[in-house]
């Protein structure tokens, strides 16, 4: 269904990176459910980019309500959040037409929208729509939150160094959801900073991997066929700008595993099932099994570099050799991760509501 | 969508593992698509076990083709495929109620369906209902090759052995369309099979990784959000029993990679936009460039194995431990080849109707 | 999506008319719902033609549940009704090939397929595709009776002949529910019956209208835009042959009121709301009210008629005469009454599900 | 899919009566179609109230175009028409809760909200949501406007008072495409504005008929099962508010009429098959036949009235005496008449993008 997503709570994007606004429509959620707009600020606020490691560009993505929320509460009907492109910066891109710019859409855009395409800035392609599906996620997050399901999303990697692994996840959750650059281990937060300087330094890039957990979810959500739990989150995830690989418990590393290393013995606690390990990320079957949701995401480095490039004017046929000027982040990792966050429990929010019906999320 | 996926060539799957049948039904295929049964048959082949290192249970899989084709073409209304349940063995599985497999989807199913679910062998979980995807997704690989678009999967990895990379794409998947162990590089092949045998001999399973080309896909297909090219094969991918990570182009090595690195230099060949290298797998901003699309999926062990195994009797709510019989797999990868295919083309018939039309598909 | 219908709980239809089989996959139903196949072949014989006012084609409409039952309840997994055609006439069909019958559907299935639709007999757009939802729609209804809800459809008018209306709707629905022939008052029964013999001897047809009704709907069912309850019922219930309008409560008639006469005043009965009068049929604003549920459907005269009829051979492009033969019913009003029932069913259940959860309609 | 309506081309409704705005998401549409603002701002004074026969409040619908247009032409990305609610009055509504009008949503919404929607003024069931409707038709309608494609409606019908029953086709919807008052008879026209009066002054209201007329869509269009032509628009028009029945063609009167009269003989005329009669409405087993797409929608009298009412105060639990006051409309049906051109612009779009593909209906 193109840029709608959701079944049952579905979320619709529109907008363009310098265009009028860009925005989400939220459809679906159950009445009744709290919405601080101070939370969206805050979770706008992660994904705004700050200091040395971001983008020069900085919107204060003042948002609109434009529906669905009164007095503080959803009202059931859709949500409608706005926000205005404030910063789009009146520059001339009749230079950029034509000109693909390696590792982004431009060309494909080209491909699909015969050059009617609204090419500036990356157009609908654009990070900045990210804006607009995190505070769609801050409202399902909150609700989700209230229902005792926590969402934590941290930078396991960025370049070459490593966070730390998941340890208490009730405490790192906690942990996480205060920190603007979401690392667990202080000494990796740095050395991560300091791996984003030097590649921007020279001109360049750097990638990474997103790795997140969800505490609380019931047993028995998703479907066996399809809509698996695995299917549709990476349906969504990889709708990240630059998320190129989803993998769901140990993942790829499974692969090498045997039977009898990544089979997740299952015990009693009391009268609930759990797994000793979770290799299988909380996943059997495509089906909640009531441990941890965990998973990772790869995330490609910025296509936007500062270095000469090989490339195409598209509309010429002609070979050219390119160089980006501007404004343009040399890591996006620690920006995305707020992004994955919201887009976990935008699709967390739509199979509960269809696994326990409308009302479920509101307690009603 | 629950058991059926595609917005345009939709596929819903039914049947439990011994129940009286199982199948698929396939609907908004264009009319006039050759359907060979004897391809079915071959792909329908492709995915039974054999000899060593597979399960001993070996069923004929004898489709019928109930409706939607005629006189060896697609009518246009939807193909109905049933496989019956010729080998389902008779034996008395109530020994088995309650107890969770690890690694299995038994405990997860009875939190979804109270206990109401046929657990026999898996049931609807049972990777016996791919035989269904598999006779379906013949019908669209024969369809996309008569557009030029052709599939092919090899065995990247199976335990600790590699295969050789992809090389010439048109020789390679010529190759691999004639291969029952898809395996570009002889010696890997047998190494692999060593690993499974030895696996085998220790009661343990072992997992892998399947790569796959598709080479022939017109520019310009696939949504910016959502319906991404990526999000709608990695929806479709993580229904394949086993499969707990999917990644496009260099997928998880993108994230160690420098931008200077991982985008792909734009070129002119003659008058058609090609990339110098493939980082990004045929896909920028979740749309086709023209270029083969290529992804890798990690496939866990087989969680069957024959040693003695902590879980829970589920229904008692009590530790047990427990042990498999009967005839199992000690590696699935070789046979998920043909079903990760098959998943392909029905995603991609799917997206390319969208494209272009019901009519496309059969040069109407 | 095409053959599909439903967004929690889904059928999809399969099957032609003269081809091997034709069937209906039945998908998100609660698990543990009862399915007593008598119950369906009791729905199917109401379906099935009998006696001087019917085609004399009769099948037994011998059923297989493939699929999604076990033990004589829902498993929750997707259910597959198979039913073969025994009686599919050898005769050859290749005489009618090219030939717009009147009124029928061989022109534009030309027009969709190219002519490689399945023409014998009508095909995929066979009436006898019915029989594949009343099967379905038979675990819908029982489904429902045991959470209180009642459907009922009687023969409001064939030809110029009308039944009386509605009156107490509990002791008229259990009586609807015993009689084959679905009309309240015995009288016009007869005169019906009278009518379709008196076209059936002019070689002619005749055609009617068919008035349901739901009771025990909860309040609060329904979406304000776009899957209003009489957006979702008329939007499946055109799908049975040969209905051409819909109207709930007076429909037509309202454009005839005022608003002081088509109101209907609310009061409250103990700690309920009512409405005193139903004009509205049971739904304001799209949603339900707790009031019966009340339709009616236009069914047009069968257009296979034994007259010489002027029409075309669409493949050679020439104006023809041509007349019918063979075995037709002269009217199908009292056949399509169970087909109604079957399709409000399917409706409701998945407007139910999406409202309360897949385990709702199971007293889970 | 609740306030999302099509599979190819979707559009989704947000706002209430009284909240900060309302408006519509158009996904699907293809690029390079030409958006012409005026149009938009023609069609919206269409709906708009006027004179004597309307209510007073007088909104001009100023409307932004947020994203997907892009020098005046659709960019083929999702268009966000958002429209403020300049007019909401501040007064105050506290007086009104807990207070069900007579054929309106309020109790509906309460059942279904459980307290927390927006009553203001019927909140997202008010009539004014169909302005976003009629500015996202107004682009479709222009659309089709280029392939031919010709929707016009008249007003058939309101109290007793018929219009002329449509006679050239051509010349009819180009007079109806100019006319506010959209009553092809001109003596028929002032009868209805009598009528009107008349009931306004008594305090009551009147309904209507609205006949729609299609011309110049293609054969082949429309899906034998669940997505017929009937099914798809009656699905929508139900959502257009006061509609309580929608029929194709004849209707209803084909419910008294014989098979021999009812059905449309074929004809060749040149190479073009032609049906000599349209009772059918230009659809045959769901699907266009080439010729004109005739239907009615019935629309009831507009609920409020100003005369003492019947009702309940749902949230007290109490019966009520309840009189209107304020601004409201004696007649709605000749305002709906171009939301019923805006919701058939809608629909033939998606179903021509899903048959055509998606750059159809831009001629790329």
């Amino acid at each position: 269904m193109k840029n709608t997503f959701g079944n049952h709570v579905a979320v619709t994007l529109f907008g363009e990176s310098h265009g009028k606004a860009i925005g989400a429509v939220i459809d679906g959620l159950a009445p009744g459910i709290p919405v601080e707009e101070e939370f969206l600020r805050f979770q706008l606020g992660l994904r705004r980019p700050t200091g040395e490691i971001s983008t020069a560009r900085s919107e204060p993505d003042r948002f609109v309500i434009e529906s669905g929320v009164l007095e503080g509460k959803t009202t059931g009907t859709p949500i409608c959040i706005l926000i205005e492109n404030e910063n789009a910066e009146s520059k001339d891109y009749s230079s950029m037409v034509g000109k693909a710019r390696p590792g982004h859409a431009d060309y494909t855009a080209y491909a699909k929208y015969h050059g009617f395409e609204d090419g500036r800035g990356g157009g609908h392609f654009s990070g900045r729509i990210t804006a607009a599906l995190v505070a769609a996620g801050a409202i399902a997050i909150a609700a989700l939150k209230e229902k005792g399901v926590l969402i934590g999303t941290h930078i396991k990697k960025i370049a070459e160094v490593e966070d730390r692994a998941f340890g208490e996840l009730p405490a790192d959750l906690a942990l996480l959801a205060r920190k603007p650059f979401a690392v667990l281990d202080a000494r990796a937060s740095m050395q991560m900073i300091s791996a984003i300087t030097a590649a921007k330094k020279q001109g360049d890039s750097v990638g990474g991997v997103l790795e997140t957990a969800v505490t609380g979810l019931p047993a028995g959500v998703g479907e066996p066929w399809f809509d698996t739990v695995e299917g549709m989150l990476a349906h969504a995830l990889f709708s990240v700008p630059a998320v190129k690989g989803v993998e769901f418990g140990d993942g790829f590393a499974l692969a090498g595993m045997k039977g009898s290393e990544a089979n997740d013995p299952f015990r009693m606690a009391g009268d609930r099932v759990i797994t000793v390990s979770n290799h299988n990320g909380g996943i059997n079957g495509g089906i909640t099994n009531g441990m941890p949701l965990l998973f990772r995401c790869a995330v490609k480095p910025t296509p936007t570099i500062f270095q000469p490039q090989q490339t195409v004017d598209y509309r010429k046929g002609e070979n050219i050799e390119w160089q980006a000027a501007g404004r343009h982040d040399p890591c996006i990792v620690h920006r995305a991760r707020v992004v994955i966050d919201s887009v976990t429990a935008l699709v967390l929010c739509d199979l509960l509501a269809g696994r326990f019906g409308t009302d479920w999320l509101a307690n009603l």
